[in-house]
């Protein structure tokens, strides 16, 4: 390690500041590279086409827990979180790369469980696994996997394109996943050390779905050009509605209102978050893990967009200096902030 | 995990029979994919010149030990290992994602060194960071990169295309990066729980520095540009000779003979090597990491190859029937063995 006298704390820092840090040194050498870090995927030049490549790193313990996530599902569930930032720039996944590190624990059955998930999600996208690395881990499992998909250049959506006035929707619900992990961890807990006992989760498939096995938004992305509208700015809801709510106001210089009681949130989700004496828009807000885009289209696209099948209209854009707001329903402005469901974050929480 | 009755333990498979397990079910889809598994990069269609990508994990424990290995020597390696599979293409790289995982012991000072290594090679090699992922981990430390290269379709060396009677080369000389890590072994059992006392690697500077901070062999690659010379097949030397051999004869469907006293071995990896009573050949033949590049040639191309600084000629190329052979000094085959310094075979010798 560093023999440096300075020792800053990572939990001081936090992801966003952290990747600040780490980013600051880069500047682009290539003509091919003609989007860097920043957004949901990099994105490259070639003849034709632009290809955007983007990756996440699964590790056990942080991202995942084999005590209660099927591995058919893990490998499904790696796979769609890369193809949802593909998809959240409008382009059309065409290949990953798969690495894994696992320990003596699993069993060559194991990994063919963990491979029949992430082929599956290969099958029903249309992408092709075209490379990877396999290792021994002496610790916990690790999935790391990189998408590549391609759009034509005029269609990539950036987070950095949202005007004033654009509307600002969503796709399916929000806290369902966020609630499907309480759940499951709160079942984990009832049954720690007891055997015989089976986990209650009667009822709750829809909120345990979400959670473990997510659905990637491609129809949207299908629909957009079905409809012959490019959005002005789309991302992937991975770490709670608030936090992509601020990369799209800081990245496109505006300010937001977003309507409370128009964040979707789907019944079973109430019912858990009632349950649990959770607050739902919570959930919603900092919750992560949806995959669903959000995205905001011209104010002119009002009537298409509204009559699209899973798209919510939440709000729209304002200007900067108005700042990201959340509106109650009882009609009070109440300043978003950052308080995403990252890593991170989740470890400082521990 | 898998509730499967079967239980198939990894170390009765070996990496590569895991790997043929694993890739058995793919069917290309897509046609922008040109190569998909099989070789140091897939390689993707573009309207104008070929993409190849590559990803390789590494693990702390496995692939790296901290108490000896410099942050910013791994942060460097470890995006070397992925520019090595893409020179191994005869390609250029252009662009890398990188994303790490690290537990509470690593601060800000610790990641900023690591990545002082990660962009020194970025300079070095014209390569930009274009993405990444940053995550606790809750044990050992994980750095996953991918990298993207460019080449004219023409270009590109896969390890098929070795032809009956063409030349084999190695570049630089063999064996030293394993010579190099049994020395940080060795001064890291003496030095265990032994403080004041400093390691013994007076004279070994080379051995170190190989295995530490390898290079890629970028050089080889603008010289045979330079001399209009595209190799039959490639590939770099990660696993040891022997095992790069044998991928290059069954792609190729051909055979070799290989002379052991043509093999480069440097006079600090035989003064090592004698030192701790092991024959500097199989470090060279099953050591690994050593990531010079082997790669064929047709004989015409003997004068040129035979001019080229730090290129060996080390054997030919038979037909298939006459099977990978070494040739011993006083003339006798010996089979060439599988016997590569892979992770999995290392945790199975563990």
């Amino acid at each position: 390690m560093s023999d440096n006298q300075t020792r800053t704390e990572l939990h001081e820092l936090g992801e966003f500041r952290l990747i600040d840090k780490i980013t600051e040194p880069i500047i682009i050498k290539n003509a091919s590279t003609a989007q860097g870090v920043g957004d949901d995927a990099a994105v490259l030049n070639t003849d034709g086409k632009q290809l955007v490549v983007t990756t996440d790193l699964l590790l056990e313990g942080i991202h995942f827990d084999l005590t209660y996530h099927p591995l058919k599902h893990l490998g499904y569930k790696a796979v769609v979180v890369n193809l949802s930032d593909v998809y959240a720039m409008n382009a059309h996944p065409k290949q990953i790369t798969v690495s894994i590190g696992v320990s003596k624990r699993f069993s060559l059955e194991d990994i063919e469980e963990l491979y029949s998930g992430i082929y599956l999600a290969c099958e029903r996208f249309g992408v092709d696994l075209v490379g990877g690395d396999t290792s021994s881990s002496l610790t916990g499992a690790v999935i790391s996997i990189t998408a590549i998909g391609e759009a034509e250049a005029h269609k990539i959506c950036y987070r950095s394109g949202a005007k004033e006035n654009d509307l600002i929707c969503v796709t399916g619900d929000l806290g369902s996943a966020y609630m499907g992990l309480q759940l499951l961890e709160r079942e984990k807990k009832v049954l720690e050390g007891k055997s015989g006992m089976k986990p209650q989760f009667a009822g709750y498939d829809y909120i345990l779905e979400r959670f473990l096995k997510p659905e990637p938004r491609k129809p949207l992305i299908d629909l957009l050009e079905k409809e012959g509208i490019v959005p002005t700015s789309m991302i992937d809801i991975s770490d709670g509605l608030s936090s992509e709510l601020l990369h799209i106001c800081k990245n496109s210089e505006v300010g937001c209102r977003v309507y409370i009681d128009k964040i979707p949130i789907d019944q079973i989700t109430h019912k858990m978050a009632n349950e649990m004496n959770v607050d739902p828009i919570v959930a919603a807000l900092n919750g992560g893990e949806d995959f669903e885009l959000l995205f905001t289209v011209p104010i002119e696209k009002h009537d298409v967009v509204a009559g699209m099948d899973g798209v919510s209209i939440v709000g729209h854009v304002v200007p900067q200096s108005n700042g990201p707001m959340l509106v109650a329903p009882q009609g009070e402005d109440i300043p978003i902030t950052a308080q995403g469901w990252n890593a991170m974050t989740k470890t400082e929480e521990e």
